[in-house]
């Protein structure tokens, strides 16, 4: 029982994380934990929509875990330039270590669910990109481009990085959030 | 996909919402779609404890949910005195209005989730009635008891309160607990 309490205390350090975008009516920026809350609604919402039939259970299990490698590495900027293999690197070491906290074959099974959406090596991988990618697109567009004005995104970058992966998981979704982008550079919410 | 967007930004609001509990190192009580994160992790990690075979995905969909009717209805402390019941129909009402945002199968299956946790009526619902309530303890024993002391809680309540839900979802997570509480109490890390 102990490993377990050391393992859910050890994911607590999530909560102090933070991300680029505000926690709307607030000042405070979200933090991974419950912007993985977060999709995983999406998600569970999502999946009639799905690009390939989906087990939303696994895609929900994988949106879990995918930020856990943050408690060390912290959260990188998507749209931030730098060594993105070491980005990776640093943060399966820390997911590593911090799923081997538990007992190793529950350590193997979150590792192996971490790996795999890295990879996107799989339909359920796929769809849970795309909802991790829109989610803050969405928060945005809500948000007046809070964290696109902030940090000098434009709407090419934001098309150009998140298109693919969007429309792969989710075309449906990626169709209409085309229109919405469009409608946020006619009122000036990016940044570039 | 307007209705899953209008959902998603509704929930939003949760990360709004505050409970007892100060997040560890900061002085930011921790929101109630954070700990819905927590608790999912922990199920998973304690799925093999469990007090009856459960699907260890439905009581992850059941502790994301669980919490959505306090947007409205805001957090309400565990120990607090007050008509439970008119708290749970404000909490259920509120779900129903905000799982109603989705297309109504969508909507049913969300609402019959956050009724079958309500009433504990299923091992699923069991065991992660154990995880909510287990987890602000295994908080409060790393941070010196501090909801308890804010808030006045003693020791007896804690053990009366909880013993038996934790016991009858995960015996071995009780088992664990009882001598923690204990080491606890020598500590002074409870308010009455
Ligand atoms: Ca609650």
């Amino acid at each position: 029982m102990q490993a377990v309490v050391d393992f859910i205390l050890e994911l607590d350090r999530l909560k102090q994380v933070t991300r680029k975008i505000r926690v709307r009516g607030t000042e405070r920026y979200e933090n991974p934990a419950e912007h993985s809350w977060q999709i995983a609604m999406l998600a569970l919402s999502l999946a009639p929509c799905a690009a390939e039939p989906v087990d939303a259970d696994r895609v929900v299990r994988m949106l879990l875990v995918h930020d856990v490698g943050e408690i060390d590495a912290g959260d990188a900027f998507f749209f931030a330039e730098g060594d993105a293999q070491a980005r990776t690197a640093a943060e399966r070491a820390a997911a590593a270590r911090i799923f081997g906290l538990l007992p190793a074959p529950q350590a193997a099974s979150l590792l192996a669910l971490w790996d795999e959406f890295e990879t996107g090596a799989s339909a359920e991988a796929r769809f849970a990109h795309a909802a991790d990618r829109a989610m803050p697109v969405l928060l945005n567009l809500a948000n007046a481009g809070q964290s696109w004005r902030d940090n000098g995104v434009s709407h090419a970058q934001v098309v150009g990085r998140l298109a693919g992966p969007i429309r792969a998981g989710c075309p449906a979704l990626w169709d209409y959030l085309e229109g919405r982008l469009d409608e946020a550079r006619r009122n000036g919410w990016f940044g570039a």
